[in-house]
């Protein structure tokens, strides 16, 4: 049974997140459907990352076994066929060794989150950007971000539904910066916890908008207590951009989602 | 009567097009419905550009007199209240002299054509792209656009419909870059002839697809005949970038929609 690996990208604004959950909308419910149609197997697939509602990704990826073994690009094809019209695409599709999991293989998962910076409100990037009207410090924002890197005990980032075993990760990329309008954050490591991204992104922007001083990030980080996280950043500006296997993150490449 | 300008951004997939026509959704109702909602007025505003159905802009401009005066950002923080949740934004707002008209005073338009070329389609960006499966040479395209700067006559990239009075238009601006998985085409002109950017635009891709020489658009042009156009490129892969009113157009900044 040949093992299939797809990169997969989709937009979260009509799915009830990635998990496949009875009568809801997911995005893993529709790759399943989709495999269903072209090849008659009903299967479980396995993913790299678990998007809640509403978030996005542009470099999601997921495993499968097939009885029959089809050309890749057979797959691809056949697959995005039966997906439209829906806002998920398979942007690659490859056949790997039996014990790669998409998920247990994974060595990094890297997230770009969006934020549009002015008055008005977003026009063409509805449900994929978080609209802050405040001027942002992005300098201040930026100097705090590197109070997280490292390994540290990230409960204060911890939604409480978080099911993670320990809340200790390594935090290898915290990046902000402006592009134009937007201010983009760059968020990388071996795995996150739960809503760790957003929670991260929430106290940033306090500190952008002068709400919280540049120094909060790094107690708050230190109190270990998820009533010192500022806001939680909303879904729709966060986006599963890559993940890893073997390689380092490739900062440059994903610092914005169309910039390279 | 204070005269007001203000900056536009919208998703052009909702609407027939720019203009306002009986019984169809269009950017310009919306525009006028939001005016008259606050300000008791009805009235036909002037804009720089009318775009296609299904073309999006991200730096409209529009114009048109009040009776009373009310400060420019209560304006624009008034019509974005009343155009939600529709994907119109008014992004600026300000008083201009009386004599100043987004049409007539406009000095350039700048267009922003986005191709999306690679096999999968596309998930996040559907309908706000051109997916093209074929590679692109970019080089050969950026070639062949050299090929129409300056002054022509441009009857063979014109549409039939085409009002204008004159088919000689003079080009400041034709470039083309790849961004990634992205093709970026940029136009600035004085003014253009109706679907003139999207007949050049598929015209190169003609040439990027290798289905045609680069010397083609040359001799296409010099033709001027409007059966030696090549393909039509769709309307969701073009934008209205920037209107300028003096200045000249600064094609670094609008090079991409995001990345400055």
């Amino acid at each position: 049974m040949p093992r299939y690996k797809l990169l997969v990208e989709y937009d979260g604004r009509p799915y009830n997140g990635f998990q496949a959950q009875e009568n809801q909308p997911s995005v893993q419910s529709s790759l399943e459907d989709a495999i269903f149609k072209f090849s008659g197997q009903r299967l479980r697939i396995t993913t790299a990352g678990r998007t809640d509602t509403g978030v996005h990704a542009t470099g999601q990826v997921v495993t499968f076994d097939l009885e029959k073994e089809y050309r890749p690009k057979v797959v691809r094809d056949a697959m995005n066929a039966y997906l439209m019209p829906q806002p998920i695409s398979v942007v690659a599709s490859e056949i790997v060794d039996d014990d790669f999991s998409a998920r247990f293989s994974a060595t990094g998962r890297m997230y770009l989150y969006r934020i549009i910076n002015r008055e008005g409100p977003p026009a063409l990037d509805q449900g994929r950007v978080w609209h802050v009207k405040k001027p942002l410090d992005v300098e201040a924002m930026a100097s705090a971000a590197q109070s997280l890197l490292g390994k540290h005990d990230f409960t204060t980032f911890r939604f409480i539904g978080c099911q993670a075993k320990s809340p200790v990760k390594t935090l290898d990329i915290a990046r902000v910066k402006r592009f134009g309008e937007e201010v983009h954050l760059v968020f990388a490591a071996r795995s996150f916890l739960h809503r760790q991204v957003r929670s991260m992104t929430g106290t940033l922007v306090d500190v952008g908008t002068g709400r919280r001083p540049v120094g909060y990030v790094a107690e708050a980080l230190a109190a270990a207590d998820r009533a010192t996280c500022g806001q939680v950043a909303p879904p729709q500006g966060l986006y599963l951009t890559q993940v890893t296997y073997d390689a380092e993150p490739n900062f440059e490449k994903y610092a914005s989602i169309r910039a390279e």
